[in-house]
């Protein structure tokens, strides 16, 4: 293991249109996608590109999604999780298991359509940590 | 103005000597500069390379520190803030200013040795953002 490229920054918003507006208009930025819907994790997305990273926004997608107790807590959205680049989810997941760190369920496909999971926030310094296989190009 | 590179994610801790080590050895990082203060800030810093950006660990410095309120809430840490690199930070100031961002303070040395300043974060969308000129290579 490596520590990897910083693939994204993922940041909750309450409404991913103002989110993208503001990116834009504000922020500057000049390379914005798509938003789409991943119902497998609760969440609309949108990628913002910087230079060398992207920006993930993340509004909450139906009842269940996971970034409701988020943004309960920070009304106004806020920095949600950081995700990693690996070359293996499940050498990865070996790894992190067997030095303690709790790994939040199976690898499942992630907004970049590659497996992807989490680390528990209160084994990795309270920074929720998303782990993803790097897309093939 | 141009969204610029992301310079690196402040994350803040309540011992930086536990961060490093779990950077070191659970994260795998590679690159991971020494701790130095930076009495300006009331932080103790230390940066851990990624591929593409930097994890800026920060450590409060002193009781006026700003990040102690931060610790308050988030006794484990936790993300703090996002840093983007700018050409010219008085440019960017009036940019912001202008666009009806709060600029906190005037623009001041930072952890990298250039001029730096942070926007409010209930004017971006709930994220603590640092701007700073990009060091000359």
């Amino acid at each position: 293991m490596k520590l990897g490229r910083l693939n994204h920054v993922g940041v909750a918003t309450p409404l991913i249109t103002d989110s993208i507006a503001f990116y834009r208009d504000t922020m500057s930025a000049t390379a914005i996608g798509e938003p789409f819907d991943l119902p497998a994790q609760g969440v609309k997305v949108c990628f913002v590109d910087t230079p060398n990273t992207q920006i993930e926004l993340i509004e909450p997608l139906g009842e269940g999604s996971p970034i409701h107790g988020f943004l309960a807590k920070h009304p106004g959205g806020g920095q949600h999780h950081l995700c990693y680049e690996v070359e293996d989810i499940l050498i990865a997941k070996t790894w992190f298991e067997g030095r303690g760190v709790r790994v939040l369920g199976e690898p499942r496909i992630g907004a970049h359509g590659t497996l992807v999971l989490f680390l528990h926030p209160k084994d990795t310094g309270g920074v929720l940590t998303e782990l993803m296989e790097a897309p093939q190009h």
